[in-house]
C-alpha cells in the first residue's frame, strides 16, 4: 500500500483571482501551503498534470446554485493525471448593501451565480429590481460605491459591502448555503469506508435509452449516485458526470465502471468513454 | 377538437432588457406582437399566467451552454397554468474586438455564458487572458471603449463591437451556435406527429435508485429522452427537467409520465410530483 506524504508547504493552485472565496478555501484547506492563483479552472487543472504544483483547488458544487458547470466542462477536457483527491464544503454567507442615501431598489448587481442564489430572497424582496450581473461580488459593492448608484444595491459578503461604504440592509440572504471546493491531485487515495467517486461518461453515439442502461448497473449493484449531471459535448451529444458512493477499489464500484465502459464501448475503440476521476472520503456535505 | 387561433397583435413578454438576443427572438417568431420586455423569466412566466399577455418568450438552451438554469428554476417554481407551447432556435455569432490600438490582450470581457460558449476559442488563442464576466455582451464592449481598456478584449454580435469603435480581431470563433427559446402559453396544443412534451419531476423523498426507476419507463415504451438535468431544490434534494420524444395525448407518453407520478407519489399526497409543462413541435434544432 502506497503511503500519500502531504507536504504542508507544498505549491496549491486555485482559481483566482486573490481575495476571493476560492482563495479562502484553499487557505483552509492548505493552511501551510504557498497559494498561487491561476486566472481559468483549465490552467488549475493543467498546473496539477504538469506537477508544477502539488495540488489544486477548484468550486464543484453550491448548495442551491448546482454544479459548476465551467468546472465539469474543464474535467471532461483537460483531466488526464489529475484527479480529486477530497472535498470540501465551506459556508457561503451572502448579505445585501445600498448607499445609506439611497433610494428604491431598482436594480441588484454582484456576481451571476451569487444572483442566482439568492433568486429567492430577491424575488420576495425586490420584486421589481433588475439583477445584473458583475465580474465578481466585491467588484459589484465598488461599482455602486464609486457610480454613487442610488437606486441599486450589492449582493457581497459583509466585509465587501462595509470596506466600500455601503450600509448593509440584510444579513445571509439565502440560509445555509454551502460551497463545496475539491482538491485535484496526482496521487491514488486509499479507501476510508465512506468515500465517493467521481466518473464521467461520453456514450460514443447516441442511442435512446443510453442514460437509462448506464445507470442500470449502480442501482443493480446497489450504488447510490449523488447526482448525474448531463452536459453538450459540443458536437450535438452529452457527457455525463456523475459521483457515486464508494471507492473505486470497492469491488461494486470498479463492477459499474467497467460494465458501464463494456456497455459505451464494447471494441475497445474509446478509451474515453468512461473516465474515472478519482475517489475521496464522502464530507456528507449537504447535511 | 379546441382550435387555438393565434392573435398576431397580441402582446408578448420577453426576458429583457431590450436590444438583446431574446428580444430579437420575440420579433422574429411574433412578427406582429406587442413586445413588452419583463426584467426577470419569474416575470415573463407571471405574465403569462395572469393572462396579461397572450404569450412570453425565454431562453432555453444554448448547443455550447446547456440549458439556462435560471429557466428551468423558474418553470419549476412558478408555471401552473403557464407551459410551453413552441420551441424555436436562432445562431448566436459570437465575434470578438479590441480597441485598434491594442496591445496584447490580458483580459476578455463578455457576458457569462459568452464566455463559456466560446471557452474552446479562448484556451487556444488567448490562453494567458483571463475572462471577466460583465452584465451583457454590448455592456463588454461599451466598457472596453469607455475605459480605453487597451489589454482588454470584448465577446459581442459585431454591430456592437463596431458601434462601439472596436475593431474586430475575429468572427463566429464559436462556430454553429444556437440559443433554443420556448414560447410559454396557456392554451393546449394538437399534437403534430413529431412533438416533444417537457416534464419537471421532483422526487418527494430522496431513495437511491430513484431516478433509474423514473427512467425505465420510458425506456420500457421505447421514448426517448432529449436530456435530463438535475437541479437541487433548495432543501437538499433534487427536481429533474427533461424532454421527452412524443405528445402528451399519445400514449406511450401519458403512459411513462402516469407511471413515473404514480412511483413518486402512490399516496397522492404529492400533486408536485410530476409537472407537464407542455407539449410542442420538435424543431430537431440541434441538426
Amino acid at each position: 500500500m502506497k503511503r500519500v506524504l502531504i507536504n504542508f508547504k507544498m505549491k496549491v493552485a486555485y482559481l483566482g483571482p486573490e481575495k476571493t472565496f476560492t482563495e479562502q478555501a484553499a487557505r483552509r484547506i492548505f493552511p501551510e501551503g504557498k497559494l498561487e492563483p491561476r486566472n481559468h479552472i483549465r490552467r488549475v487543472i493543467l498546473a496539477v498534470e504538469s506537477g508544477e504544483v502539488g495540488a489544486g483547488v477548484v468550486p464543484l458544487e453550491n448548495y442551491y446554485g448546482g454544479k459548476v458547470v465551467n468546472t465539469l466542462s474543464a474535467f471532461f477536457r483537460y483531466c488526464q493525471k489529475a484527479g480529486i483527491t477530497q472535498e470540501r464544503a465551506f459556508e457561503v454567507v451572502h448579505c445585501i448593501g445600498a448607499l445609506k442615501n439611497h433610494h428604491k431598489i431598482m436594480q441588484v448587481l454582484s456576481k451571476d451565480q451569487a444572483l442566482e442564489q439568492c433568486d429567492d430572497y430577491l424575488a420576495s424582496t425586490y420584486p421589481d429590481a433588475v439583477a445584473m450581473a458583475r465580474a465578481s461580488t466585491a467588484e459589484a459593492a465598488q461599482y455602486i460605491s464609486s457610480s454613487q448608484l442610488l437606486d441599486a444595491a450589492a449582493i457581497a459578503p459583509r466585509e465587501a459591502l462595509v470596506k466600500n461604504g455601503l450600509e448593509v440592509l440584510a444579513e445571509d440572504i439565502c440560509p445555509n448555503n454551502k460551497t463545496r471546493f475539491v482538491v485535484l491531485g496526482r496521487e491514488q487515495t486509499q479507501p476510508t469506508g465512506d468515500d465517493k467517486t467521481f466518473i464521467i461518461f461520453h456514450p460514443p453515439v447516441d442511442r435512446p435509452g443510453v442514460l437509462h442502461a448506464c445507470l442500470s448497473f449502480p442501482s443493480l449493484f446497489g450504488i447510490n449516485l449523488e447526482d448525474l449531471v448531463p452536459r453538450p459535448d459540443g458536437k450535438g451529444g452529452y457527457y455525463f458526470c456523475t459521483e457515486m458512493d464508494g471507492h473505486i477499489q470497492d469491488t461494486p464500484v470498479r463492477r459499474t465502471v467497467d460494465n458501464i465502459r463494456f456497455y459505451l464501448d464494447k471494441d475497445n475503440k474509446h478509451p474515453d468513454a468512461v473516465k474515472v476521476l478519482g475517489s475521496y472520503r464522502n464530507t456528507h456535505w449537504k447535511k
